[in-house]
């Protein structure tokens, strides 16, 4: 097995870098072959290592920064002054290859900022797009891209988000010709802004894809495409309102069952029922976003990411570059975009 | 008590004119003072009144119109060509003030160009947008809008857009100071479009509102703010988005206990509390859409509302005549808006 390094800043995250703790052991034991460059303030390095089981230890280094970018800081502010953050140095190690990758829960616009100046886009890409796997009502999974890297698009970076999305999505889940659609107001042509129209055109005439035409807000969560593609505002809110409802959901029904005595009864027994859809639901299994389009792998993991997120956030990294994902999008851009 | 007359449209419905007359029904049996107007072809009209009890057949009158504008029409055609249609003739009878009110199930892109063209904007509001009612994990309901009336828009919409949506919310649930929040990417001020942070500048001056900030797509339904303002492209994908999302937890958890012996005897036992919760998460109960800023009451019911919705349209729109909302928007956007 090839040895894969990930570097992994473990500052900056809404609840602390004690949370990476137990995601770190779960990994570095299910990959023997997994080495881990935690890129943090000693004091915070010291305490992982410290929860560590020592036998791991071996495949664990240490990165030791003195800055660390907070959840406040303007993305600007973060690119001139924050050279020496941890953030920046997991980038740094991916860009002199030193890592195959780098996962970090830290402030998403800096991280985006950074990434885009350390790594640099591929050629053929104008901006990296963030992405996700989200539940659908069939089995399948489904990836919603841009969820946020930019808030202003054109109906190009629409195109190669389209195209970026569509060899994720081969790759990681081995579909010969992923569904993509573009998320739209309605499904009649005549709807949709001229930034819409027009890449639903660019689109069309991209035989490479297998794209599928519009679909609306609820469409996402249907299970019939597998890609589907927007603006980062529009995702970014679809994806949040999303979570906020699922959310409401879940709190509905456990107010539900506590209510009256009978209730109380069937709540303790359908507790594991209610576990098995809040796993399913559970944003965390699928809040390793990855930032793509770039010349290197970088997984953004939830602000306030549990551990449980975290390790999901780690093992899209591993599968990432396992699949060599910048690669693959680099062939499939020079194949499908330059040529014309 | 004061005659309320409404002017419903009937026909262009997913589901066919079949679904009013049990709405209908319920209406006029609980509004002695409500008159409706059916506006439908004479066939479809006598559809209804053979299904509606016959004492009730004094507060129904037929409107007979001869064209009907389906659900694939461009509302520019639908504009041009219809205007002898069932939807035409609703909107024309509130605008010669025999109708209070009127509600549409019909193609939505037709029932907003007609009635922009019909009724004309107040002064002061460029466009009308379409509101709804929106559940929220406190026990208050959210008005989100523009839910898809326009597709572009600029920083005057919003604020007209907030300016509106505070009117309604303070008419409808009798709220003092309605909260109002601009939906966007991020809490921090530095995210977002110019658009936004532009319509964030204006809605700061604007002292007449309780102007909260920015607020992200999960807190749509965090019940923490009165109304959410947003762009009708935006609004129209995170409503579509929850609905997405709500319908696939719901049928997950009704998956979920099918699947064993013990499930499907806890299923049994928790029928009540599931269709409690689905009761509350309905999108028939809050999608009786309001289309405001106009000089007339429209609401807009689902393209494939049940029976249900039906109702919620007919009695938002009674609430709305009741409340004089039109009146009450003029008044406010002639005091804050337009004397500065």
């Amino acid at each position: 097995m090839t040895k894969v390094i990930i570097a992994l800043d473990i500052m900056g995250g809404d609840r602390g870098p004690h949370v990476f703790s137990s995601a770190v052991t779960k990994i570095l034991s299910e990959y023997p072959n997994v080495h881990i460059v935690l890129c943090a303030t000693q004091l915070s390095a010291n305490e992982i290592l410290s929860k560590v089981p020592s036998h791991l230890h071996a495949q664990l280094s240490i990165e030791a920064c003195e800055q660390v970018v907070d959840m406040q800081m303007k993305p600007a502010v973060a690119l001139r002054k924050m050279k020496q953050s941890s953030m920046r140095r997991a980038l740094d190690l991916v860009s002199n290859q030193l890592a195959h990758g780098c996962v970090s829960a830290g402030n998403t616009g800096a991280l985006m900022a950074m990434a885009n100046y350390v790594l640099k886009t591929l050629n053929g890409i104008s901006r990296p797009a963030l992405v996700s796997s989200l539940p659908t009502r069939s089995d399948k999974k489904v990836l919603l891209l841009d969820l946020g890297a930019s808030v202003n698009c054109d109906a190009e970076n629409l195109l190669q988000y389209a195209v970026m999305g569509s060899v994720l999505k081969q790759s990681c889940d081995g579909l010969h010709a992923p569904k993509v659609a573009l998320l739209n107001v309605g499904e009649e042509e005549i709807k949709g802004n001229s930034v819409i129209q027009h890449a639903d055109a660019l689109l069309k005439e991209c035989k490479a894809l297998q794209y599928v035409g519009y679909v609306e807000g609820d469409d996402i969560f249907a299970g019939e495409v597998d890609v589907v593609v927007t603006d980062g505002f529009t995702g970014n809110i679809a994806l949040k309102a999303s979570e906020g409802i699922a959310k409401l959901v879940v709190e509905e029904l456990q107010v539900l069952t506590r209510e009256t005595l009978l209730a109380r009864l069937v709540s303790k027994l359908m507790l594991p029922l209610l576990k098995r859809l809040y796993q399913r639901m559970n944003p965390d299994q699928y809040n390793g976003a990855s930032l793509i389009g770039l010349r290197g792998i970088v997984i953004k993991s939830h602000g306030n990411a549990s551990a449980e997120a975290c390790y999901y956030a780690l093992k899209q990294a591993i599968s990432e570059i396992n699949l060599s994902v910048p690669d693959r999008i680099k062939t499939k851009i020079e194949k499908e975009l330059l040529e014309h």
